[in-house]
């Protein structure tokens, strides 16, 4: 197995990325990595895993275009290494906008995939149980087709992930009745229909219920739900630790709640989840975080090389047929 | 000035709404309330406020349809009373799409408006500083001149109940950048770059930052974004809740950040805000929590009264012209 990794472009520096495959590749001594960027930051990682020096880094805000001119750029090198060398996947820290649409217009959607959508897994109230949401932002709007092979290669995907051979799959609505919804997730909910594993429409407040292990929505409102999501858990993080830091005693009373405490953050942090994954491309292409630190990548390598292991793209072509 | 009030309805029971009634009161002795319901049960503040017998409960999945055909339901009666007896206020904490919808198609949209708007406060970061956010859920699909609309209702609002003479308006999307958004969002941002108080895009993950007074969204979406806020603030605080309950040690750790944890669910609390107003029709129509105690109700109420003091449907009207 090949994986690119693409070491430039997260917030906290190639560094992280380094450290990231170096235990990646302690691990996992049966998978080829190769490493694009800076030649002279990835010297000391060369007798591990393959170099190739292309150090522009993609600004966020690139677009597709801009990543597809900019051919010294790491992102850009990756994903063209990814395609040419035939690797199994690629992975980037970098911006997602162009991370995404590079990668679409380079490798292409699968065989019968009318799109591509990107999908995370988010935490639930149920510990250890995860929901994955798609499309969460490759897309401003889906059509209903669209919305009803999302269900499929959703599916698949946490089949392959986390072994969930049913999976409960929901369409995101305003109201849990048949006949709530925009007008296309009407439309969505009717071919959804003849999906047997289809249980009818959720609503946002239950997302993290646990209840669902597929939830199917257009791009535009996925990005909206994952970013309320994250901005709430960060907003009441914040408070809570404000909480504690206000006198002596409260302060002590973090003590006997730190571990508790230590856990919830865990459980809301999206860095363990691994990043995103572009569902519906020729390969495995996954989005790390922005503000990847080491762990954080490290867990991407590992959704990537479960998703190659258990041949997701190749699922999902089948599915789709 | 006279309020109507529905006083079924609520999960709680009548009895809360009562006391609210009651405590507003007090407080108010020149507004006249007109009090819906269970002549037997409201018997005790009959020598306070007008008593109006219509004992049927709209159920909660109740469409506009079965409300106006519930002709002994509080929910019509008193929508109706508001209309023929020209009130000035009518509030209701039963379900929600029965009530909205019924006002609207009785009491009908102000001159100029297009759609009417569920608008409703949120906390944010800063500290005693709310947003509120339109449409939450009247609709499931809004054009960009409704979206336009939303802007200069929203804004009288905010002028109105907070007092902001040149609130920030922002449009909800998937990206800060011009040409960010749904395609009904891009063309929306167009028309909103002509009001002087629009500030661009906002992404979910910063709506409760305090940057904005007022963010403009479809009612779709805006229904996603107030649901996903509920469920993971109250996910979250079960979270809490758990840590401080493991032993006696965190039992103990409890006594110092009690209040702190009790500030912290007052400002993520949606009680105290009131619930939410339809604005856009002829008439101050406010929507009480489904679980409303008398704390919320009275705080609905003073709402209600704040809007007929300050004429937010007037000058919606005179905004739009």
């Amino acid at each position: 197995m090949k994986i690119v990794v693409d070491t430039l472009g997260s917030d906290l520096g190639s560094s992280e990325i380094k450290k990231a495959i170096v235990a990646f590749l302690n691990k996992n001594s049966d998978v080829e990595v190769i490493a694009v960027g800076n030649e002279a930051e990835l010297k000391e990682i060369s007798d591990k895993c393959e170099i190739i020096h292309a150090p522009d880094i993609v600004p966020m805000e690139a677009g597709p275009l801009e990543v597809m001119r900019m051919r010294n750029s790491s992102m850009f090198v990756a994903i063209n290494e990814m395609k040419n060398r035939g690797a199994d996947a690629v992975i980037s820290a970098g911006s997602t906008g162009g991370f995404l649409s590079a990668a679409t217009l380079s490798l292409k959607t699968s065989t019968n995939v009318k799109r591509a959508a990107l999908i995370a897994p988010f935490p639930t109230k149920i510990k250890g149980k995860k929901v994955v949401i798609l499309d969460i932002g490759a897309s401003n709007e889906n059509s209903p087709e669209e919305l009803n092979q999302f269900a499929i290669m959703g599916s698949e995907y946490v089949k392959a992930v986390f072994g969930i051979n049913d999976p409960k799959i929901y369409l995101l609505s305003n109201g849990t009745e048949e006949g709530k919804g925009s007008p296309t997730g009407k439309q969505a909910f009717n071919l959804l229909k003849n999906n047997s594993n289809f249980k009818g429409n959720i609503e946002a407040r239950n997302v993290l219920s646990g209840e669902a292990d597929v939830i199917v929505t257009d791009g535009f409102t996925g990005n909206v739900l994952l970013k309320s999501i994250e901005g709430t858990a960060k907003m009441m993080s914040g408070m809570i630790k404000n909480i504690f830091k206000k006198n002596l005693w409260t302060k002590l009373g973090y003590l006997h709640v730190r571990k508790g405490v230590k856990d919830m953050s865990e459980t809301m942090d999206y860095k363990s989840t691994g990043g995103a994954m572009l569902l519906g491309i020729n390969g495995v292409v996954v989005k790390a975080h922005g503000n990847s630190d080491a762990y954080s990548f490290e867990c991407a390598m590992n959704v990537a090389k479960n998703l190659v292991d258990s041949k997701v793209v190749e699922k999902i072509e089948k599915g789709l047929k």
